[in-house]
């Protein structure tokens, strides 16, 4: 039983998928009274053995408690669930992976059901859902004083990042960081690919590798500064004519090693026709207004 | 004056660029003596100020001493500044930029003209040379016992990495470190282009996206560890399949912020590639493979 049921906020979750029964334990462990509803009833079942209140339906499931957290597998998921549940006066914090643009209209949809609307964007994996100490946390969006209200309690499963009132910022904030992600998981990649039929074991490149990335990352800082200041040239050390020039040893390197460019050649490409346009004594920041229509 | 400078390896230096500059002034600060050359001597003046002896012919200055450094343009200066240098007996390390075909052929080269040879690769830029807390370091490859003569010497202006008697390994590891860097770059370039049109301080997001491009980077192991078994499957998290299925939330997203999914779309399209070849319940390492003809 919970220690302290009284004082804990109640809290409903819709969806009990990997990330939705990661966070519904997370709250149960921390002695949050729980309402659970699942499409198919075979998850809720195990929560209702550790203590949560499975609801027959989604309606009945946001008419137990004020907070309603929403993880489903996608938008069009959550108009088909919450259609035709009475959303008057509830809380609604919607985890369902979108886009900006889906929050921002769910937003709206919500508010014009007469319920208060957050959007998140989780940047962790079950498995860390509820280890606080892993870093996991969830961006969120939309009214400062709702977030503010729930903050202690949305804070049990992961760490939370409020950046915003705007309900499609946790989405865009999320979307970025990952894209980012993608992009460094693509370079390395091409990096396992070069040595892949040399004698050199892949768990010697690893820790190279890593402090590499880790020691790069902190360039994005630089970026943010010329971003603001608009000059791409200050301090640079080394410039774009410098690093277009080195683009041919990376080139042949992955032709000798039997690589396709073709995760690295976009980059490259874009970093050349910045150069050809006159930006050859800028770093790389450039290659951002290349990509923006 | 150098304290001791019977106890110090001269070294002589062929290329005064900036990085061939930064290297000078590391050992000429460490007592070592110098003896440099530079085709134009202008940059030797400035050195020899300093303390360095400056040859008046490369030959010249590789007589000088037994270990010569050579940081030049590029592989085929190397070639032409060396062309018709006695190297009978010298140990030749070359830092100069190239291919791991170039240094092997560069190895031969040099082996065939009575030369001991190591290849360098530089992972610093000039401001960091001699600054060993900033974390730079070159990687050597040739011979070991070559190696381990001089590398209390080569430790001076930066750490040593050895990565093996391959002589293109030196330069395999350091094209494998950039462009991993590189792909990380692309993703910090679209992640910042996703923003650019909304109400969102490029400084704000920065130290979010370092801490999670620095909290990922770490995957590396696994991918590596995933590599040696030849199992992409055991203890996935997150699957190619479910991985695959978030990608139109990233495409979407970068067209409604008007961001050209251009550095992003071709590793989409390997996930995508690999799915359709039954690599779904496999992490993401299955690209790699992909990428090796």
């Amino acid at each position: 039983m919970p220690h302290n049921p009284v004082e804990k906020t109640p809290v409903t979750i819709l969806g009990l998928g990997a990330m939705g029964t990661a966070l519904a334990r997370a709250w149960l462990a921390a002695g949050h009274p729980l309402t659970v509803w699942n499409r198919t009833p075979a998850r809720a079942a195990a929560l209702a053995a550790e203590g949560a209140r499975v609801a027959d339906t989604a309606a009945e499931a946001v008419a137990a408690n004020t907070l309603t957290v929403v993880c489903l597998l996608d938008d069009a998921s959550v108009g088909e669930v919450l259609a035709g549940t009475d959303l008057t006066g509830r809380d609604l914090v919607n985890l369902t992976t979108g886009t900006p643009a889906q929050a921002r209209a769910r937003a709206e949809w919500a508010r014009a059901r007469g319920a208060r609307y957050l959007d998140g964007g989780i940047m962790a994996v079950p498995p860390i859902i509820g280890v606080p100490e892993t870093g996991g946390y969830v961006f969120y969006s939309g009214p400062r004083e709702l977030f503010d209200r729930h903050r202690a309690t949305l804070g049990v499963p992961a760490g939370t990042t409020y950046v915003g009132e705007d309900p499609g910022f946790a989405a865009l904030h999320d979307v970025a960081l990952l894209s980012a992600m993608y992009g460094m998981f693509a370079g390395v990649a091409h990096a396992f690919a070069l040595i892949s039929k040399e004698d050199i074991d892949p768990a010697a490149l690893a820790p190279l590798l890593a402090d590499w990335l880790a020691a790069m990352a902190p360039a994005v800082h630089q970026t943010a500064d010329r971003l603001r200041s608009g000059d791409y040239t200050k301090g640079v050390v080394s410039s774009l004519a410098m690093q277009v020039a080195g683009t041919p040893t990376f080139l042949s390197t992955a032709e000798q090693q039997g690589v396709s460019p073709e995760l690295l050649a976009p980059y490259f490409e874009l970093i050349r026709r910045r150069l050809a346009e006159g930006g050859g004594e800028e770093d790389v920041t450039g290659v951002i207004d290349l990509l923006v229509r």
